[in-house]
C-alpha cells in the first residue's frame, strides 16, 4: 500500500513539474498576459482545470514559475539554499549569474522586471511575493556582510542592512538598464565594477 | 501684428501647460491606463481633440508629462539643464532628490517605474524615450566623473562610463526597492550610504 501511495505522489510531483516547465517557457517567451491557461495546459499535456487544482489560480502558477526560476539560478551556481557564503563567494555568484543572464535569460529577466513593476502596490496579486523575496535576499546578504565584519575579512564598522539594500538596489537596477539598452549596457562588466568597488570599500583598514 | 501673434503664441503655451499639469496629476494618481483623454481634457478645461492636436497621441502626452516631471526635479534642485556640476554637487542633488521623492512623490515615481517596465522592448511606444533618457543621464554622469578625474578631485584611473552606468543602476533599483517595500527601505539613507561609499572609492590615492 505504501508503495502505491508513493508512486501516486511521485506522479503528482512529475505532473506539477511538467506544468511549471511549460508555463516557465511560455511566460518567458510571450509574457503572462499573452499566455492563457489553456495554452499552458496543452503544452504540459493536461487541462486548465488540473492547473487550477494544483496552483489555485493563474497568479499561483506565476508564483510557482518565479520560484522555479530562482531555484534554477541557485542550482546553476551550485549554491545550496542554506549556504552561508563568504562575501567573496556571494559577489562571484552575482557576477556569474549576470554572465548567464546576459547570454541566455533576457525573456525571463524581462518577465521578472515587468511583474515586479506591475505589483508595486499592496493588494496587487504578487505584491507580497516580490516584497518578501526582496526581504529574504537582503536578509541573506546582510548576514554575509555581518559574518565578514565579525571574522575580520571586512571592516568591522560596516552597516550590514544598508549595504544589503544598496547591493540589492544595484542588482535590480543593473538588470533594468540592461533590458532597456543591451547595446550600451554590459551586464557582467557592470557587476564586476560594482563588486570590485564594494570589496575595496569594505577592506579592513591596516592594523 | 507682432504683438497679436505673440499673444496668441503665449496663450498656446499656457494652454499646453494646463494640459500637461492636468495629465501629470491624473496619471500620477490613477495611472496612465486608468485615465482617459476625456478626463484629462475636462480637468484642463479643453477637449480630447485639442489634446491630440497638441501631443499627437496619448503616448505623446505621456512623454510630455515625463519630461515635465524631469524638468520640475531639476528646477527643484536649482540645477540648470546645462550645468556642469562637480561630483560632490551631483551626489548631493541625488540625495536631496531622494528626500523629496520619499516625502511626496510616490505616485509619480511608481508611474515612471511602471512605464519603464512596460517599455523594455524595442518597438513599444515609449521604449526609445526611456532608452535615450537613460543614455543622457549616463552621459552627464560620465562627464562629471571624467571632470573629477581630470581636475584631481577623484582618482585619475577611474572608468567614467562604467561608474555612470553603475550609479544609474543604483538609482533605478533604489527607487524600485522603496516602491515595493517603503516600510523597510529608507530611500534617502540608502542614497547617502551609496554616495558616501562611492566618494570613498574615488578618493585619489595620497601623493
Amino acid at each position: 500500500m505504501a508503495g502505491v501511495k508513493g508512486q501516486v505522489q511521485q506522479r503528482g510531483v512529475e505532473r506539477r513539474r511538467a506544468m511549471v516547465d511549460a508555463a516557465l517557457e511560455l511566460f518567458g517567451r510571450q509574457g503572462v498576459r499573452g499566455t492563457g491557461l489553456a495554452t499552458v495546459a496543452e503544452r504540459a499535456g493536461t487541462t486548465a482545470s488540473a492547473l487550477i487544482h494544483h496552483f489555485g489560480s493563474k497568479d499561483g502558477l506565476v508564483r510557482a514559475v518565479l520560484a522555479e526560476a530562482d531555484r534554477r539560478a541557485l542550482a546553476r551556481l551550485g549554491a545550496a539554499p542554506e549556504a552561508e557564503p563568504t562575501l567573496e563567494q556571494a559577489f562571484a555568484w552575482f557576477v556569474r549569474d549576470a554572465e548567464h543572464t546576459a547570454a541566455t535569460e533576457r525573456e525571463l529577466t524581462a518577465l521578472h522586471t515587468t511583474l515586479t513593476a506591475e505589483n508595486l502596490t499592496p493588494g496587487t496579486a504578487l505584491h507580497d511575493w516580490f516584497r518578501d523575496r526582496g526581504r529574504a535576499l537582503r536578509s541573506h546578504l546582510a548576514a554575509a556582510f555581518a559574518r565578514a565584519a565579525a571574522d575580520g575579512t571586512a571592516r568591522p564598522d560596516l552597516d550590514p542592512a544598508t549595504l544589503a539594500a544598496e547591493t540589492a538596489a544595484f542588482l535590480e537596477g543593473a538588470h533594468l538598464l540592461w533590458l532597456l539598452d543591451p547595446e550600451h549596457i554590459d551586464l557582467p562588466a557592470l557587476h564586476r565594477s560594482y563588486f570590485t568597488g564594494l570589496s575595496a570599500r569594505l577592506t579592513p583598514p591596516p592594523a
